[in-house]
């Protein structure tokens, strides 16, 4: 059987530390190829990118692996990855990214700790049997995976688990200042806040130092709502 | 009682046309505050702005209308409408959305015709009462409505659908140029696909001449999927 085909991307750029610990857990996996940003894409979620051109360039930063720079949005890298790179002849068998994309049917890595000198030494076990996992059993269609890592901390990971998304969400805060000419701007803050009690959520994994795995679906309907509006409106009729 | 607070944004820019025809919709409604990119943002999505500043600056485009233009995404617009323009101490009772963005507890309104020549002079009467609608009884918590209003044709319109998001998907292709110095640059271009036979969905309800309401969440759980991973995964245990 010929090796797994393992697509790498991530949302803060090709030269981050957590895309080179992501490609040399995949290397063990499988062939791995890599799009991804030429810049940090924090924050652009699934944007894509329409009416501007994308450059795409091989770049040579990881060993034995074949990469590329994109100037577009993590989403962008994929589009391009599959349609340039592989020439859509071959699909990948599994999407890596590292960052915060939703959205593809893909398994999104993030560690959570955001400082630039994260430490990243515990993730590979975690990432390298989720992985694996997946390459053996599939995903259910139109489902990507959404994994959260603790950061490292003196007591080891408990465990992995499968999670719904809590109920919690970024409370932004402006910092306004003023340029050199008198003229306002903002730096967007905030803090991250959950409204969630329960335990069968990721923050609660997270918080109580276990691997979050969210199955996250491309279907935005709140199909329970259907019926009632067809209830309740009169425009309707 | 007080008029309601309509916050009016959208994807396309301040000066498109579409926010024009939705505006002077919403005049009729309630007290309007615009606050929308200064320039086209379409493809952004939810898309946030971080690393970078954002501008603001009032805009004196709107007759009676007080409104801004934001250097940011539209969700930007957003985040900066409630905490500049409204400083966090009115909420908009409704927040009316000219384009594509999801996942705001809001309305989002978009016509199926994407020229620049588009022909807004049927949509009013929608827009008006679907927003009326959702002024009376108001939106399940977490959920959001996306309005897709059919192109003018001949034939009138049928009326408005409650309807779940189609199975269907962009497909990318692109088109590959060269600079002037020999080095590739991309367009992306593409078709949207319908992979959905049945009836209940936007995609039908669009091409039979209905405005199609799609109510969406933003919990993006699969929830299905957490029972098969428990039972099927060997890493959990």
């Amino acid at each position: 059987m010929a090796r797994p085909l393992i697509l790498v991307s991530n949302d803060d750029g090709i030269t981050s530390r957590g895309i080179l610990n992501l490609v040399n857990v995949m290397k063990e996996l499988g062939e791995v190829i890599v799009v991804a940003p030429d810049g940090p894409q924090s924050g652009m979620g699934h944007a894509i990118t329409v009416g501007d051109t994308l450059r795409l360039n091989e770049s040579f930063i990881f060993e034995g692996v074949r990469a590329f720079e994109c100037s577009g949005t993590p989403a962008d890298c994929i589009k391009m990855a599959r349609h340039f790179v592989l020439k859509d002849e071959r699909q990948p068998d599994v999407v890596a990214i590292e960052g915060a994309i939703e959205g593809v049917p893909a398994i999104g890595f993030s560690l959570c700790d955001y400082s630039h000198k994260a430490d990243f030494s515990h993730t590979a076990p975690f990432v390298k049997k989720i992985t694996e996992q997946v390459l053996k059993k599939g995903l259910p269609k139109g489902v990507a995976l959404n994994v959260n890592i603790p950061a490292k901390k003196n007591d080891n990971i408990k465990g992995i688990r499968v999670c719904r998304q809590a109920n919690a969400k970024w409370v932004e805060e402006f910092d306004q200042r003023f340029d050199p000419y008198g003229r306002p701007y903002f730096w967007m803050t905030g803090n991250f806040v959950n409204f969630d009690k329960a335990e069968d959520n990721d923050e609660w994994a997270i918080a109580n130092n276990y691997v979050s795995v969210v199955p996250c679906q491309f279907d935005l309907t709140a199909h329970q709502a259907i019926a009632q509006l067809n209830e309740d409106w009169e425009i309707l009729r």
